[in-house]
């Protein structure tokens, strides 16, 4: 497996595109994106754990219960979620998409991303829609990608190839993130792409597995959002062996898919809201993978942690202290740990206890854009990671108004 | 019951006193706080349920294990946790206390607030603690309330007065919270004490139920602190029968504790770090208790409600999203909901769907210092409380380098 270049397009016989249609009223970015596959694809997807659920998600989940679908539209500005209408307006825009790609609107997927409880636009929508099926093509997924964010200041793709039964399979990706992001996947709209042969139930297995190593495992505020969506659509057009079950070549689709939603989940973390830094937290020697995966999430989500990181103060006593609260049974008095970064590494704690350190070091590790908090629980041989960013100034002020 | 002036110092026999000492190098505040019964007391206390665990709280849990004290010592400016000479150190400070107070070590109880990890220097309390004891007197409850103060910006003072079986009682105390503070009582020390003639038994019975009515219904950012203690202290001067059951006297004692807790809580949450606003969340029509407190707490939580009550936004369809990511079960279709404060009320939500309001009038009711998150669940006849505050530039300023 390695990774390619491109993303929800990288994969043959997709196209995409993204148009500004003026969802938001007055803002002129692009925001309505559409994924088109030429042949009809097994497809699946995960939501949001919120009770609260958008509109599109509804759709969205009654369009999958056949196991299949051939486009998706997306729109950012607007969330379409707890409106009186919201749920006419989700299935009008399948309709809309249905109709200028003369497919059946059953085969789309909807999604939405942006503020909640007002009334979508849906005319703006309609009167983009020719003008986006017009703009597909397979070199489009920058656009789309482009379309879906929201705060986000950096696109998101991500794309893989691997060898699967002979024949070369191509797995590619786009994503917004951004603020809400926690590891019930928290606004966070992904669509992924791939040309492999795969049943829709296999694909729904490889997505779980996926989603679990890499979206449920990034954090920026703790708060889950009400339309997150993750959709894989596959069209089988690489020619391997269809995959209906367990075996080594799944195992392989599953590594090149969480590499391609892993390195998006890195993206963003790293670009939450008014982030600076990416934290990479790694719990090491845990007596299980829950005790490793509850502590990293617990330390990378701490509101004191993420703001000692954005100031660059090696306050390991923070780290400690999530630890402490995480709600798993560890022993304190066998934790080491420090921090890391692409200019060294810097130890601050042994057999629970801090110790002095050289400041000045520690200043220059936490200097970089990456900063890794290391935790060794020394209990055991499980290890996880966790993905997460600072806590800024620009936080607060992205989400001080952000309905304006 | 009434609310009366004064805090720890309002019941008959209590003195208290603060002083600088110097524990944090270059500070000159008042650091070292000190409060003393000129008689024996039956304590009680509860402590923060992080694993990690301050050497102040093992001390102390020491010294309560026979169900009496006669003094505090607390120091801010350094928690006195994670470090390898914690223990011993905690032990000197009681000591230290013992000695200037001619009483015995074990009747006093230690606490620590501060940064983690960094080796507390007993000189300075060793060298203070003279002049601390001359300094209590009954008028010494705002000294020792400056004296445990971290990042607060306003001391935290609160006393009631009751009548049992025919004699005044008084409960008063004093607090300090700020950053940290959560459900689980993080980072803040309360000291309370009372003329109440009470059995050990009972006082500890009253304290569990008072904080569960007030210090966890409070939370600033999430993290629950190493350190947390909410100490009381009987001497029984009052003359009232003794109580050693749950009788009606006991009740009022319980109602009297909480309603001091209530209100340093309230204190507290208000004075969050860098908080420009007290947030009260209120949910009603819960089917039972545990999901009012569940909900409620998960929305006065949530740092993008936080955010957008800082930016005066009334933006609840964050508000629903909290809601739905609470882990309670909620019928989100019954929901309704808005906000309110002394300026005014506004609705935003009714059945789960949010409408149209007067952006104008909302704009005022948030513009005040105390706003509450109303919601109503439809759903039966429970509701509950919580306190939170807003998230602003200053939080992320204030720990962005704690340590320096």
């Amino acid at each position: 497996m390695r990774l390619i270049e491109g993303g929800v397009t990288a994969a043959r016989g997709f196209l995409a595109g993204g148009v500004p249609a003026g969802v938001k009223p007055g803002a002129d970015k692009p925001d309505l994106a559409m994924i088109y596959s030429e042949h009809v694809c097994t497809a699946a997807a995960v939501f949001t754990k919120n009770l609260v659920k958008g509109a599109p998600i509804l759709v969205s989940q009654e369009h999958l219960r056949n196991g299949r679908a051939q486009a998706v539209i997306a729109n950012s500005g607007n969330a379409n979620t707890a409106n009186a209408d919201g749920l006419e307006k989700a299935i009008r825009m399948a309709k809309i998409a249905g109709e200028v790609l003369d497919i059946r609107p059953d085969d789309v997927l909807v999604a939405s991303t942006g503020v909640i409880g007002r009334s979508l636009p849906i005319e703006p929508i309609e009167n983009a829609a020719q003008a986006l099926a017009d703009s597909l093509s397979p070199e489009g997924s920058a656009a789309a990608a482009q379309a879906i964010m929201t705060t986000d200041t950096v696109r998101k793709e991500a794309a893989v190839e691997l060898e699967l039964g002979g024949k070369t399979v191509r797995i590619g990706g786009i994503s917004k993130g951004s603020g809400m992001i926690h590891p019930n996947m928290a606004t966070m709209l992904c669509f992924v792409t791939t040309d492999c042969a795969i049943s829709a139930q296999m694909l729904h297995k490889a997505i779980v597995r996926a989603a679990d190593l890499s979206f449920h495992r990034i954090t920026v505020d703790g708060d889950s959002s009400t339309n997150d969506t993750f959709a894989v659509l596959a069209n089988g057009l690489a020619g391997n062996p269809l995959i209906t079950g367990e075996d080594e070549d799944f195992e392989s689709f599953v590594e090149g898919l969480t590499a391609v939603c892993l390195r998006l989940a890195k993206m963003m973390a790293g670009d939450g809201e008014g982030a600076t830094k990416l934290i990479v937290c790694r719990v090491e020697g845990a007596k299980d993978a829950d005790t490793a995966n509850t502590v990293s999430k617990a330390i990378v989500g701490s509101a004191l942690v993420k703001a000692a990181i954005f100031g660059e103060d090696a306050n390991f006593g923070r780290v400690l202290c999530a630890l402490g609260y995480a709600g798993a049974a560890v022993d304190v008095s066998r934790v080491s740990g420090g921090f890391s970064s692409a200019a060294g590494e810097i130890e601050t704690c042994r057999n629970g206890f801090m110790f002095a350190f050289d400041e000045e070091k520690a200043a220059k590790v936490l200097h970089e854009k990456e900063i890794t908090i290391a935790v060794n629980l020394h209990d055991g041989e499980q290890s996880a990671e966790a993905y997460g960013c600072d806590l800024t100034y620009d936080y607060v002020k992205i989400n001080g108004d952000y309905r304006t």
